[in-house]
This record gives structure tokens, C-alpha cells and sequence, in this order.
């Protein structure tokens, strides 16, 4: 279970050289003199260390490399600076950042990151096995290490939505026989799993069998019979807890608790408090990501913003970078290849001035200086994917206003509908239920009760259909309408406006550019990411894709939305796991009864 | 890697009843009720938790199992008592016990062991590949866990000795297939690591291309370019270490240290000072015995007594239980199958009434309750080795006085010889030079200088050679000799007599019984312990085999040998890799310089 990796061979193929640098018999290919050593397998700080690297992996760490050193050895001063292991990203989905592997390796390698558990969950949804192995593929070639979690719930809701593709336990088996493929990705079906769905036995069980490790996802604050039956099932982690107790009921039942802190997650505070208040061993922790948007990874970081962060709640540094490296490591059976500076492992490491505030002066992996200053100084080429990957927004036809036109029924006035209701700051919707008007035989949004219009555009199969239902809480005013292919889980596209021309306009757009997110005001495009891959992700940097955002942002404001995370909220009215009401292809679904409902209560 | 059973079925083939016990659709095998919870992942012990189990695992635990117990569930109250997992030895020889592995099983079961990672490094000297296959199909059929880790280094010390196999890097290649094998056993060739010996490197690149463990040996106290050269070669544990420094430097490395509490291996005193005074982070700390005779499983205990001595050297009980227990678990990447009491891990379990003292009142494997009151109560058949083991003491006739004959140099009077010196309750020998008196063209013993024969048998082969000379430091006095086929690492037949009619009567005895000790003083046999088993293992129990012990002991003691270990002395006497002075099949060797030399240094 060793590769992720780009070139880098095997430790049983480098061993000898790595014996013969140590005993002074061959010359190291980089040496590092004078370190202070974070050591996270002991949990010290050792003075004075100097550390030997050959054919990409560590070869000798200990008071004095003088004698691996020769004269085509690079030599790196550290004068005291600390070096550690690079940081590791224990699941999280590259699609977060809009962007491909390659160019969120290029965002946060900078930020120190050196392993990633990518589960690529989303675009599983639109292309299924195929996807997954796009970009299991992409990963193998990045200069650091990504493992590939392969997805184990498509589509999310079976029954409830018609995705792009699904995933079986057969598909799960195949996969685990990819070269990169680290375990099973986040099993959210907690429900399926209690209730021993076939599917999610079947994925857990051809794992386990692979002898990989299965990704949990408890999204639930039940601590009770649900929680002890999803347990049972073999999950191993779970990143889904938010409360000091969800930590420790976790750790307690021999699960990995993960902490995440995500552009829009902020769930370490709360339960770092069961190591630094109710003291519980700490080796069961670890950090994640989850989500992060391309503007967090530009402007505040990646993992080096958790390890600041959890630090920042207490935790001493040693520790906090134990939980995005060695425990890590450990939990994924890789505790021989990353996440200690110590002999035989892949030489991932960062040189820091500042441990408490994380300051990372340079960022080596395999051996390889690949960013300095919080820049880049490695060449990262753009992957290329193939047009199959590209050609993922299908529609039938080019969408009119008529496409969006909610008829009422035969002679009413008005009607009393369901209303989709978005509540700031939180996942959950609202089911409302409110009275709209009938203009010529059709039901309008009313910018007066904050109602616009929500589509969901089928994408996948071309099939022409599309469901248009109401939302409140946006606040969009004016004549406008933003429509977005990013629409979790199974990713059709959503397009919410106030106005069906302008939501025309913005499907027919996306279609164009195969995909992404697009706003229209007035008749005028306002803003545009073009995310051809799936439909997902951008071909271009995120720093690119990050100012895109902005601009979204700002069309979203100046139509009147002011909603914190507006575009993730649009983006999540489409998943149908999570209460109350939200929107699918097969119609308007209740999250809490999980079924279809009317758009109309009752008319008069 | 999960096998180590008779017949547990896997995690994933039971994983729907778990999750029907847990959820109460279905009902336990087996139910603890009141029971206080010591919970080795997150450290603490939890009051009032109920624990079910299901097909051999852990389906629940939690604070209350009512809603599993139904009319067929076993109901055990645990009144408070602690439940705890059951210990795991993480290295050790069988062999060491002088009994089978099911014998060995039956003698440590009471003392609460459950699992047992085991090298039968001295079968693999005897009977090669075969011999090691027949010890892992033993294991598989326990009631308890027993892994097999391939024996690296047979022969110990290639061209100083011929031993009755070799192990190649093909048979190591071939083991990893294996249903039970763990990973490598002790790579104890440390000069050869450091060195890149063709077959230490291939042994240990097949087995991290197995993805399994490579156990450690390294026995010298230079912690300088040496140690770091075997540290890059791979080997991820070591038990070898004694001092504080050593444990230390090994868990700096990312290795495991390992700590050892044998029938005469006492290194776990000073080594958890690691731990208590420098407070490295306990995680790489673990627990074995390495080698335990079958009087000390007898009289006092086995991992049971490991860890009361860990306690008693300050460090707190759940820490000692965790490096029994789940540390040894996640070592060997067996972390969701053993070593802790959390749901669909195997159901071995202990109820402990004084956990300060490690008082075991009840232990259970596979949700069998196997022992109670220290005493097994369940059913354990001996198991039967094949007639071709058995077979395994190969003289080419029966041995006479004058095989034993040494010959002084024509004309000689006296002679200076190099002569074994023996040194109390150390491995060590040392290599003397001592003037010997000539009697009828013979070397003779000489009980005023404490001198007495030493002769190696060779009994592999039946080449009928005999190598001669000379051991002090035994205290032997009138005619007698001990012989045994246990003889380091090799396990030719090691003989020493004060009187060569009483050498012959010693060897040709063994070679009747097939192997194992006997003691003969004026031609009378005093004490035999029969190993038929390759000439190094009792088919009998081992308070048996512990009580002929005992006899031979007291003949030896009335013969005049009153050395601590004399037996294990007597047995050691033949291993070429600890220095000064060894005897092997090749003749006399120093063990400094790995050369063969002359037995005798001048004469006049």
C-alpha cells in the first residue's frame, strides 16, 4: 500500500543505497546540517540534528552527517531552524477547490502540504469509476504524495436522484486494485450502514478484504443505538463530529476522530477540548481539511492553517503536528513511508523558523525543494484531461423561458407552495410554505417575500427535463439569475433567478462552456468560472479561479445577496441527505420523510 | 492479514450480525454486564459499560447492552471488575518453552495471554522452511491468536557453522504467501545489514514488498555508524536494547522498542525510564518476553507477569496494558483484529478484579471463555508432529569414548589450549588459555582447574563428526556429562563431560530418544528430558517438561554445578555470533575476529 508518488521507488528498492550513505559508504544527495529536530515518534525537540537524504527518502538522522557528505552533495544550512515532517491532509475533496490535483498541489504545497487522502466524491457523481480514475491517475504524477479514498456513496440518495453515474460494491472491488487507491472514501449512508444496506456492506466488505481502510462520515448528534450500529459496520474514522463528546464516543469505540477546520468547517475547537481537557490519548487524533475553497488555500493556507489553528486552542505544537503527520500515517498503514523524519521514509519535510505561529520557510518532498517563502519553486506542468472529461454538460436543447415557467393551476389566482428556505451560516434548509401570485397563468417569484425561482436542469443524460420549485433567502432583486453545474451531490445544475429569461441565459451559458458557475444581471453576463472538467473543476490556477470567486461574490451583492457562503449554499440545494427540503431531478424531495412532495400545498 | 485463528471467521464475513446486535435486531452470542471499561485507545476506564459479543468479536460496547441479551445470550456479570483486552506477546520463541505451540498456549492461557507473535527461529535451524510451516499450522488451529514471524537469519553465522537448513530470501519470499505469517522475524545478521548482505537485504525487500513487519535484532551497545547503517536497512522493532539510551535511540528512529522480561532477560527496568523520567510518548513502547522456560510459564506467568513489572516500575497500569495490548496491534497492523475491547475486533478479553496487581479472574478468546481462577477450562487436544520431525537426531553410529578423545601433539607432555570460559549470567563467553596435562597421548579435563570436554556433535547430517575441547566455569566434579540437542543456533549436539564413557552414554541416549538433555554421573542416568520435536521440543505439558527440568537441574547441582542458568549456559555454547570463544560443527570459534581457530596454542 505504498504508492502515491511520482518516480519515487519503493524503500526495498533503495535500501542498499540508503545502508551504504548511513555507514558512510556512498554520499547522500542532500544533507541538512544543524537542525533542531521535531521528533513525532518520541515527541521531542532534539537539538543539533543533522539529516542525510538519498533517492528520495531519508537515509540517516542523527547528531552528525559529515560523513555522508561528498562533493556532489547538496548541503542546506539549517542554523537552528526546526525541520518536520511535511503535513498531511487526512480527507478532503480536491473538487472544493474548483481546481485540479495539479493545481491544488501547486496551491498548498507552499503551505507545506506534502500528503493528500483525496476523495473524489463529486466527480464519482458525473462520471463514475472513469472519474474516480481520472483522477487517481493525476494524482500518481504529482511531486508529492495523493492517495485516492475511492468513493463509496453514489449517487448519495438512491432513489431520491438519478446522478450522473454509481458506484457498486463491484466497482469498490476494482478500484481497490488500483495502484493508489488507500481505502474507501467517507461512507455518509450512516442510515444504510445500520441497516446493513447491501451496498454499503458489500464496499466496506471488499475494503476489508483489500486489507485498506474505510472512511467514515457519522453525520448525526445521536450517540445512541444509530451511532453504536454504524460503528459496528467498520467505519474507521469520522470527520463528521462537532461536539467535544462526539470526539471522545469516537475515540472510545476504537474510531480515528478527525478534526476538521474547512474554508466553511470549524470543527477542531470544540473537540480538541477531549485531549486538552478531558485528556484522552492523543494518538487517536488527526487533522483534516474536508473542503476548502480555492480562495482559503490563497489567502489563508491548508493544513498549516489547522496546525496554527489547533495550537492556537492549546494543544502543544509537538502535538498538533503529531496529528497531521504520524498519526496520520498510522491510521492509513503508512507509518514506514511519510509523516516522521526518520530512515526509510520518503523524505517530505519542512524547515520552519517559528514552530508556535508555524512559520514554514521551505517545504521539501522526496527529497526535492519544492517551495520556499511560501512560493513554488518547482515546475508543476498543467495535466491535461482528455475531452470525454470535458464534454459533461448535456443538454438536450438550448434552454427559453419557457423551459422555467411554473404553470399554476387551471384558474388560480394564487397558490400556496413550498418553498425551499435557506438559512444563513447552516446546511439545513427550511420547508416553508408561502403564498405566491399567478401572473397569466403562471407562478412568479415575488422579490417582496424574498422568493426567486430554483431549477434543477438535468445534465447528465440529456434528457431535456427540468424541475422548477421556489427558494427564499437569497435576496436576489432585480432582473437576474446565477446557475452553477457544481450542485452536490449528484451534480446536475442548479439555476436560481429572479427572472426565467436570465435563468435561460445562464443554463444555455454553462452548456457552452461546459460548465461551472455563471451570473447573469439584466442581460449581461456579471460573472463566470468555467469549470470544463466534469463540470467541477477549472483548468486553471486557483489563484485565477480564487479571483473569479470574487468576482461571483460581487455580482451575488450587488443583485442584492448578501447571504454568507451564498454560492455553497446554492450549491448544496441539491442534496438530498440533508433536512429539510431540497430540490432533485426527480422533483421536490423532503429531507425529513425522505420522499417527494407537491410544489403546491392547495390553491384557491 | 488477519488470519492467526481456528476458525474465527473474518470482520467482514460477520460484519451484518455485528450491526444486528448492535441495533438490537439480533441477539449475542455472549453479554458482560457492569463492567469498567479499560479503554486502551483513548486511555481511560470507563465505569459501568456492557459489552456484547457476536461470532467471536466485539458488537457492542457501551453503557447499556440490554437491548442485545436474548433467550440464548450468555449473561456474565462483572460486578465492577475491569475488562481489559487480552495480552499480547510481541516476540518470542516457543521453542524457548521446550514445548508446542499448543502446550505453550495451555500454559499461558491462565496468565491471560491471547495473542503471541511467534519466530521459530530454532525449528528453522533443524528443519528449514518445512519445520517453520508445521509450527504455523500448529498456530492456526489455537484457541488463541498465534502469528508466525518468518526466521531471517538461519544460519546464524553462515561459514562459521553448518546447521541442519538455510533460509534463503526465496523461502522468505515463499512464507510471506503464507495464511499466518506476520512479517520477519529478528534480522539478528546486524553486521550484515549494515553491510548489505545479499540475503539479509532480500529477505527483508521481500517481506516490506509483502507489506509486512520487519522485526529487529540489534545486540551491541554501539549506537554510533553501526546502529544507524541497520536502522536505513529496515528493521522497524528492536528488543534488543537494555538501556535507557537504547529504547530511546530506537524510538528516535521510528522504530518500536521493544522491552523484554524473559526467564532470564531483564530489560524492561531500565528501559521505561524512557518513558517515566525522559517521557517519550509511550505509543512505540511494547512488551514481549522473547524467552520464557516452561518453569517460569509454570511458577510465575507469562505476559501477565510482563506487565505487573512494568506497573511496578511506576508506570501507570493503563499505559503498561497499552504496551500488551494495542500498541503490539498497531505494530504489526493488526489494530481493527486485537488489542482492544471496541466493536469487530476478536472478543479476547480478560476480567481483572485488581488491575494494580493484574489479577486475572477470567479470560475469554473469540468469545470463549477459556480459563478462570488461572486454570484453562476449555478443551485443548495435543497436537501431533509428523514421524519426519521427529526424526531429527542423525548419528552415524553409536558414539564411544573414543570420539571424545582429544590428542595431544606427538611427544607432548602438557599443552596450553584455548579453552570456553563460562561467566555467570552472562551471554558473553570468554576465550582462555589454559595449560592441560597429557594422560596417555590424551588432553584430559581437569576438575582441579575447573576444566571439563566440550564436545559439538554434529546430528543433522549423520556425518559422524565429533569437534573436541574444552569448557570452564561449569564446576562439574566425578564422572559425569550433560548432552542436549538445544544448542544455539544450529542445534547440532552440544555434550560436556568430565569423563568421555559417561560423553557417549549421554550422546547415544539422546540419539535414542530423539533429542533433548540428559544427565549421566557414574553411568547411571540421572535426568532426561525428552524433546522428540526436533530434537528442542517436549510433546509432553509443560509442568511436566518443568518438573524434569527441575530434576536436571539437581543433578547438576549434585555433580557440582552450582551456575545460575546452567542449562542455558550449556546450550549457548555452541552460538557463533555472541563472542569470545564458541564451539561449532567447523571447530573452535572466536567470535571476535569470526574465525575459526586451533585448539591448541603451543605445546612442549
Amino acid at each position: 500500500m505504498s504508492p502515491a508518488d511520482s518516480g519515487i521507488r519503493e524503500f526495498h528498492e533503495v535500501a542498499t543505497q540508503l545502508v551504504d550513505v548511513a555507514m558512510g559508504r556512498a554520499h547522500a544527495d542532500l544533507v541538512v546540517l544543524g537542525a533542531r529536530w521535531l521528533n513525532v515518534h518520541s515527541g521531542e525537540i532534539i537539538p543539533q540534528t543533522d539529516i542525510a537524504v538519498k533517492a528520495g527518502r531519508f537515509a540517516y538522522c542523527g547528531p552528525d552527517a559529515s560523513h555522508t557528505i561528498g562533493p556532489d552533495t547538496q548541503v542546506l544550512e539549517a542554523n537552528g531552524r526546526i525541520i518536520m515532517p511535511g503535513l498531511c491532509d487526512a480527507h478532503m475533496h480536491v473538487e472544493s477547490g474548483m481546481v485540479t490535483v495539479t493545481e491544488f498541489c501547486r496551491a498548498v504545497i507552499p503551505h507545506g502540504t506534502t500528503s493528500m487522502f483525496v476523495d473524489p466524491h463529486e466527480i464519482a457523481n458525473v462520471l463514475g469509476l472513469a472519474g474516480v480514475r481520472l483522477m487517481h491517475d493525476e494524482a500518481l504524477v504529482q511531486p508529492v504524495n495523493v492517495w485516492v479514498q475511492m468513493p463509496s456513496c453514489v449517487p448519495s440518495a438512491p432513489g431520491l436522484e438519478e446522478a450522473g453515474a454509481t458506484i457498486t460494491a463491484n466497482d469498490v472491488a476494482e478500484a481497490m486494485g488500483w495502484r493508489n487507491i488507500i481505502g474507501l472514501g467517507e461512507v455518509m449512508n450512516f442510515p444504510g450502514v445500520a441497516a446493513n444496506d447491501p451496498t454499503m456492506v458489500g464496499a466496506i466488505a471488499q475494503t476489508r478484504r483489500a486489507g485498506k481502510v474505510v472512511g467514515g462520515h457519522y453525520a448525526s448528534l445521536d450517540l445512541g443505538r444509530a451511532f453504536h450500529g454504524y460503528v459496528a459496520g467498520g467505519p474507521q474514522d469520522d470527520h463528521e463530529g462537532t461536539r467535544m463528546e462526539d470526539a471522545a464516543m469516537r475515540v472510545r469505540q476504537g474510531m480515528k476522530a478527525m478534526l476538521r477546520l474547512g474554508s466553511a468547517w470549524y470543527d477542531v475547537a470544540e473537540q480538541v477540548r477531549a485531549i486538552t481537557e478531558m485528556r484522552l490519548d492523543s494518538r487517536n487524533f488527526i487533522l483534516c481539511t474536508d473542503d476548502c475553497h480555492s480562495g482559503t488555500l490563497v489567502r489563508d493556507g491548508h493544513m498549516d492553517r489547522v496546525v496554527r489553528h489547533a495550537i492556537a486552542q492549546g494543544l502543544p505544537p509537538v502535538t498538533a503536528v503529531q496529528m497531521a503527520t504520524l498519526n496520520t500515517a498510522q491510521h492509513f498503514g503508512l507509518e514506514r513511508e511519510i509523516g516522521s523524519v526518520t530512515p526509510g521514509r520518503r523524505a517530505d519535510f519542512l524547515l520552519v523558523s517559528n514552530l508556535a505561529e508555524l512559520v514554514i520557510d521551505e517545504v521539501y518532498a522526496h527529497g526535492v525543494k519544492l517551495a520556499e517563502g511560501g512560493k513554488l519553486v518547482a515546475d508543476l506542468p498543467a495535466y491535461d484531461y482528455p475531452a470525454s472529461a470535458k464534454q459533461t454538460v448535456h443538454l438536450k436543447r438550448a434552454l427559453t423561458a419557457q423551459d422555467f415557467a411554473i404553470h399554476a393551476p387551471q384558474g388560480a389566482n394564487s397558490v400556496t407552495a413550498r418553498v425551499i428556505g435557506v438559512v444563513e451560516n447552516q446546511a439545513p434548509t427550511k420547508s416553508l410554505t408561502m403564498q405566491l401570485v399567478v401572473q397569466s397563468g403562471l407562478v412568479v417569484a415575488d422579490e417582496q417575500q424574498d422568493v426567486a425561482q430554483i431549477a434543477l436542469v438535468e445534465r447528465h443524460r440529456a434528457t431535456g427535463e427540468v424541475t422548477n420549485a421556489f427558494v427564499s433567502g437569497f435576496g436576489y432583486k432585480g432582473r437576474c439569475a446565477i446557475a452553477s453545474t457544481v450542485a452536490h451531490d449528484s451534480h446536475h445544475m442548479i439555476v436560481v433567478g429572479t427572472d426565467r429569461e436570465m435563468m435561460a441565459l445562464a443554463a444555455n451559458r454553462l452548456g457552452e462552456v461546459g460548465g461551472g458557475v455563471v451570473f447573469f444581471a439584466d442581460g449581461e453576463e456579471k460573472a463566470l468560472i468555467e469549470m470544463p472538467i466534469a463540470g467541477l473543476m477549472s483548468d486553471e490556477r486557483a489563484e485565477v479561479v480564487a479571483a473569479k470567486a470574487e468576482m461571483l461574490l460581487e455580482a451575488m451583492r450587488e443583485a442584492g445577496c448578501t447571504l454568507n457562503n451564498a454560492y455553497m449554499q446554492h450549491s448544496l440545494l441539491a442534496l438530498v441527505v440533508i433536512p429539510s427540503l431540497r430540490i432533485s431531478d426527480k422533483g421536490l424531495i423532503d429531507v425529513e420523510r425522505f420522499e417527494q412532495v407537491e410544489l403546491f400545498v392547495e390553491h384557491a
